[in-house]
């Protein structure tokens, strides 16, 4: 067998892990030849990849990033990407395709898997929002940075007698913000799923700083929002590189705090540094199992599925199930998060 | 209500958010009282125990060890305890007992609960091997401690073109053996469920040699044994403190590779740096579910169960599901993590 | 003999471990009795402290922050104590004072000194940018997260094409980000000792694109400025609180390159997890053997100066020295940091 | 200037940034040509070397071992060498050698360059033990493992009220095991430099048990060794690859506390992690100094020297200085790390 692997999308630690995963079994146990397209979907488009021996992923288990490398593709090209999808087989020669992604790269793969290419995909994203899998790689490592950056503030904020408002990743789906806030024992945490309320924040540190317990984390998910007219905050306009130009949501709340409280609070973005590196052993664990079944996959010829762990199991789930819904932190997830002085 | 915890058995990072997490729950949702006693089942039968409020678990979370102190119970005075279970309650005061730990905890916890005394457990194990769970809080920092040797051992081996032999923990069940030896990277596992011939391994690291890689890295269990006849090794003695005193599985092996290879193999005993020592952010989060959901049980009456991860959700099993069979790696595991070179 | 110990200034990894090691040598060599005052000055103004026998100080010395508070001190309030500094001595009973901090505490424990208080100081400051000693604790620390930061960021700018600014803390000198940049390896520093020129930034990174290496990352100090008339840049506005309400260099300086280069360049601000947290092994070393040093100072009654590392020994140097002048990063030092791809 | 580079004896933390930094200052700064001899000397003398351009050094940085690879030589082929030494300029046609390596590497260098080829020496060992050099590369990561061990051992000691023996590498010197024992808050630390009582270890625990601190944790380096008399120890043989095959001083010496105290007491040898893997930012920062003044020095024309770090500078001293005495322990610095509770 003859297979292609990709990765599109943002960083992810685990990414060199899957593909190291997907060579490692593909050759030992079948004998097969793998390739690898550059830059994602652009490499399958340009025809760019080079051949995956063992020597091609020797050593990057640990490596954050990708070998591969990773880019965006215009819708556009997305659709010629899916005219053309029969003939990519024959072009490269290959009997299946392994894309690596997150939600768009998994969209892309059941447009070309219903276009005729065989499609095993694998998903990938640090913020823990694809349905039908209980877990994501990349997630645990981007949790694991939040967590010790919180665990460092704590004690800055102790004894400066001070606010913090840690804003972490998560724009649609809060995930990261509940678990390093659970984790690092943040006092307040703020998700997307639910609009809060900065009185109630007010209130709490309050409390606090009535116990004697003068400090107060509280950890935000870039996407959380103040309930309706509980606030005044408008997101920053969008530049040309889809970015925000003005204060996000972590600056804007450290703000209002401040204002509120009479005390001084300080927003710490954390940004791309929980996207990076080198991932935990969770993750790699599961990077590898994902590579491991989508090889088992190809060769079952379960095409048009994806890995998703359920329980401790590895099962094959179908794409389309897996990009329907965006998985969101349920109400008695949030209920667990809120016991905490 | 008025809840008693308890930790014991050995050290498992993740024990003090347990604690924490009992102590705040139980004070913020339902106005409880709880006291914790000291030294595990020894403080309940001698009446050693001390309130927690929030002062008593602030800054707790992240520490490993457990504040309450743990130690093991002989099987007379469980006995002992086992007639006075349904005393302790009103001694005590307490209307719940919440026993923090291992297997043996958890069969003392269920003797307890079928004399009388309330009982919701919490399990606790780095080896991972109790069932009706998928995960326990500690395994993930162990696998962890293991898996950054592995990674720094790797270079060592490498520059010295060596063969290293790591043994991590898991006397009974290989999993800590499996995940960190996965996540690693090493080129050969060996766990207690299955029996390793050290030909196989020999073969692996010539092969290996062969191919221009002049160094190998194995991971073994402490628990992992030879095939039949395929090895010359004796289990050591045991000495009064219940450990063995000669070389362990490790050690026997390193120095068996280096007979049969002719070149230099190094064993490497991990040993306690695996149990002790700050939680993962994983493990903390687990840890704090755990002492939450296992409230929410006492003040649903929910006795005779313990606190259990299954998929994504906490759920209550019985106590007796966790304690008949240890919860041993499963074959496909063992194959996933073959395909390694 | 007895002591007194207060921690002021900013938070710095490794006062905790000062604290500890002055109470553990006060009391194993010497048979003194330490007190520790709360909240830095005010604390010795307002009489507020508390004994430090070992229990006070067991388990500390790996824990972030200060068991004894912190707090800036008004002008006003510090010419009040200097005017009372010799009564100090007899209100509180102490034969001498230990103050830890940075440059204004030591500038005010010099003004106490000469006032007639007994003092050994102990420097502590993240930034290294005390003269006289060849570093201060907190520093490696400090150093240590950043570089973990690019360590990360790298593979992510690398994965996505990018061009990433880091922030980091220093804003008068800039050892932290030539440290941290030598050690991540970042493709450009700028230091507050030497203005920037984008236009050099923007032909490293133009050159690295050409060579196929499409990222890069630059390392910038807080306080880091570009040469006049090269950028255009203002400084934010000052809040109630001493803080810039608007954007930082790093943030100008990456809007400022994705002008120029027409590539995306993204900000990450480190701020304060820089500065709190479990220092390093090298922290608690030097912070260790400077607590040694000071009780020995004070037993030989050498007041009026302060610990210092030179070459690997602690020596006392007078406070006067210290405080004179910041200690900058010296040209040879920007140069060794250059040649860098 | 083509400058060849190699790297002998065993690994440590930062070669492939010494490497890295050479490479860079040779070719950004001077133009120069760099190759890198295989395996140390063997590649020297056996014509075995690779170009290193920048692509050959990029990302290696933060990486562990030597990409150059590593051997011992026999003292036969050293003076085989010593007698070609002349020819190897004109045979390689490299105009100096840079030698990165430990005592041996050093001597060898030494008779290299008094036999006639320009050399200049890096000096690199986790032991600390070099003269001439207040520091050396791979000692900070050394002791950063050892420390966290010691952190995480700490808990588990308290939670089994157990004493834990812990044995850090240092055949000849204690430094490893005085800053990691200092670093870790060992109670008790032994050094090769100063036989030790088991007898003072044991009163050290009875009086800590004694004061309610129900554990202990003992640091020992791997050369320390009993006093006359004191305890029944023998070292082990020494097997075909030149090491001992018995229980080193740290088991040793755990059986005999074990037996004195009636307690348990376990010992961790924590072996090879301590010299492999990704550098500390201070080992880094160290290592590319280090190269950056190779560099310079090689230009200058100052052969049969080696880099050294004096206060805060980098210097040239003589090869001979380095190696004709090992750095050990000083006594002021023992008496430090004793007041330890």
């Amino acid at each position: 067998m003859r297979i292609g692997v990709l990765t599109a999308g943002g960083d992810c630690p685990g990414l060199n892990a899957v593909i190291r995963s997907v060579v490692h079994r593909a050759i030992a146990e079948h004998g097969d030849e793998v390739i690898g397209f550059e830059d994602g979907f652009k490499g399958l488009l340009d025809g760019r990849f080079r051949k995956l021996d063992l020597d091609a992923v020797s050593g990057i288990l640990a490596r954050g990033g990708t070998i591969l490398g990773s880019a965006r593709l215009e819708r556009a090209r997305l659709r010629e990407a899916c005219e053309n999808a029969k003939d990519f087989s024959r072009e490269h020669g290959i009997d299946v395709l392994i894309p690596i992604g997150g939600e768009g790269t998994l969209t892309a793969a059941r447009m070309l898997s219903d276009a005729g290419l065989p499609v095993v995909g694998v998903p990938k994203t640090i913020d823990n929002d694809i349905s039908s899998t209980d877990r994501t790689f990349g997630f645990d490592t981007a949790v694991g940075v939040a967590t010790e950056a919180i665990d460092r503030l704590k004690t800055t904020a102790e004894s400066h007698q001070r606010v913090m408002v840690v804003e972490v990743m998560g724009r649609h789906a809060g995930w990261i913000a509940l678990e390093s806030g659970m984790a690092g024992g943040a006092h307040g945490i703020c998700l997307p799923e639910r609009a809060f309320d900065p009185a109630d924040l007010v209130k709490m540190v309050e409390e606090r700083f009535a116990r004697g317990k003068k400090f107060a984390v509280i950890c935000v998910a870039e996407g959380a929002h103040p309930a309706e007219g509980s606030m005044n905050y408008q997101k920053g306009a969008i530049d040309q590189f889809g970015h925000e130009r003005f204060a996000g949501i972590g600056t804007a709340l450290a703000h209002e705090l401040e204002r509120r409280l009479g005390k001084e609070a300080r927003p710490v973005i954390l940004g791309h540094v929980q996207r990076g590196g080198t991932p935990t052993a969770y993750d790699r664990v599961l990077a590898t199992r994902f590579g491991w079944h989508a090889v088992e996959a190809a060769h079952r010829g379960e095409f048009g599925r994806m890995t998703a762990l359920r329980g401790t199991d590895i099962e094959m789930v179908p794409l389309a199930d897996a990009i329907t819904e965006l998985k969101r932190v349920p109400e008695d997830r949030m209920d667990e998060a809120e016991s905490v002085f």
